[in-house]
């Protein structure tokens, strides 16, 4: 079983890319890779190994491409689309990028066969773990108009993904909304709450207040595309804002200075776990074949977590057990 | 000119409101107030006053009362709708309350006129101030389903508000959206982008990204109530579990308690910042009157903020401004 790699992708490609190749290779010896990049530029970088195969490719989707869709369709050459048909192929198990999520899910589009019955992809990260508890969430960006039926289909898979890849044994679904009584928040939540409510696959919590969104027991966060990109962007933006003013705070005193020379490590602690570079990678919904988009900003640690996601994934046959519980 | 009080909304209501009454009068020579609650409590809490007029109300809206609607509608003495009918009759000239968000939102409907060609309420908080800046951000709550119509009214609200009460020059206004570029997001937005593109009135500065809403040079940012109130709730929770876990990290290492003693008064400044307690109020938009709706956790120094938010947009004129802006 090989997983098709991504060299070009994310900030920090090649190196960081070649970096996390590295270390998740010498990490688990049954895993066995094919790197889709310009050769000459990462071969030196790959530390040898018989494990390792280079699929020489002339162009890359660049991270600030404005036409994304545009450059997939015309360009068969770009280290992204190879990786893809590398994995339609079954050349491939599974495919790790930390490329801009756009194009990847375009290239996943044009690329990939569809699972069957599904017509929308989506996009399904890890939260920071909070009180030792890894949260999935779903959509978070690739739909922004959604139906029902869709998001009953996107609660099945985050089910199976929770129960097989992360071994979670009764994953808890809960629905973001603006209240938790039922009956809170548009339509739409209302028609997927009694969806949710109706079907035996799903342990549900019912709905769920982001504010408590850390603190709560479920274990999956089910939402539309643009609410979910909201919730994470907003996330994101009030963790960095917190951060600099705690910087600031300290800064402004000579004895919150002298503390912080006790407190270094406590504060480094702190800014890990909110760090999106400690998140392995969000696994991609809807097409036939393991897909793990790794952070943009993604470094090595961050990009071998990510390759070590997808090995778990494929070597659970998870594909396959989702293809049974959606015909079902 | 007075402003109406309800003495018994808020989670530490009366006393705490009390308190705020008695700050906010202290420190504005020029305010008066009618306060409306059970008298034979709130009487003894506050300081004796030619500027204080008390109205006693039987009974009062509950914080966790189920069924709001249906208890203001029938029950006329409630503190909260007697304080919405002194706006209603001119008796007052705008209302306080730290009473629960729908409750205030449905007194609100049910006693107050609209103001012309109005259809939707919306609530406006003020987000914590960072590097220096005030920023107001609507709806967040009280419309689940929202017109690009209403949308630009809620804009034109907001930039007379910022304008006349707040005292910003040229207030910026930025659409909520999941991308900066024109055509992002749903239809929703990108009606709205365009409505908002073509006013001459508005200082548009394209799609925000919610991960810049502390960064960006925006005044307002303008979004619909679902995804405003999950906004807001996710930035809650945020915020609330990044302060548990520093506290955690903290606690972890002897250093780092060491540390903290020196740190303890720029660690207490930085949770400051973020305590919703320190934002004076959100403005509800929509009724014929100025309605300032504190946060339910509302202590003293914040009541008594709200209520000089309330006074500066009384005496500011704000709501026949607003008028004159939605008859142009």
């Amino acid at each position: 079983m090989k997983l098709a790699i991504d060299m070009m992708g994310g900030d920090f490609a090649p190196r960081e890319i070649a970096e996390g190749v590295n270390l998740a290779l010498a990490a688990d010896e049954t895993l066995r890779v094919i790197c889709f990049g310009q050769e000459e530029v990462i071969a030196p970088l790959l530390t040898p190994s018989d494990r390792i195969e280079i699929v020489n490719c002339k162009t890359y989707l660049a991270m600030g491409e404005e036409d994304p869709f545009g450059k997939i369709r015309t360009d068969s050459e770009l280290s992204l689309s190879q990786a893809f048909l590398a994995v339609r192929d079954k050349r491939a198990a599974g495919l790790v990028t930390a490329g801009p999520t756009q194009g990847v899910v375009i290239a996943a589009h044009l690329k990939l066969r569809r699972l069957p019955g599904l017509k929308r992809l989506a996009l399904c990260p890890t939260l920071p773990a909070i009180g030792g508890k890894e949260r999935l969430m779903l959509d978070v960006g690739a739909n922004t108009e959604m139906r029902p039926e869709f998001m009953l289909q996107h609660a099945l898979f985050a089910v199976n993904y929770a129960k097989h890849v992360l071994k979670v044994a009764e994953p808890q679904l809960g629905l973001i909304n603006i209240g938790t009584e039922a009956g809170k928040g548009r339509e739409l939540e209302n028609a997927v709450y009694a969806l949710l409510a109706a079907d035996p696959r799903i342990n549900f919590a019912g709905n769920i207040e982001p504010k408590e969104m850390f603190a709560s027991s479920c274990d999956i966060y089910l939402t539309d595309g643009f609410s979910g990109n909201l919730v994470m962007k907003t996330m994101e933006g009030t963790a960095k804002t917190m951060g600099a003013e705690l910087k600031a705070a300290i800064k402004s005193r000579l004895s919150a200075k002298i503390g912080y020379l006790f407190m270094r490590g406590a504060l480094r602690d702190f800014k890990a776990k909110f760090n999106p570079d400690n998140v392995g990678g969000a696994i991609l919904f809807g097409v036939d074949g393991v897909v793990i988009k790794a952070h943009g900003a993604s470094k090595a640690r961050a990009f071998a977590q990510a390759i070590s996601l997808a090995h778990k994934a494929c070597a659970a046959g998870f594909i396959e057990k989702v293809k049974e519980d959606l015909t079902r």
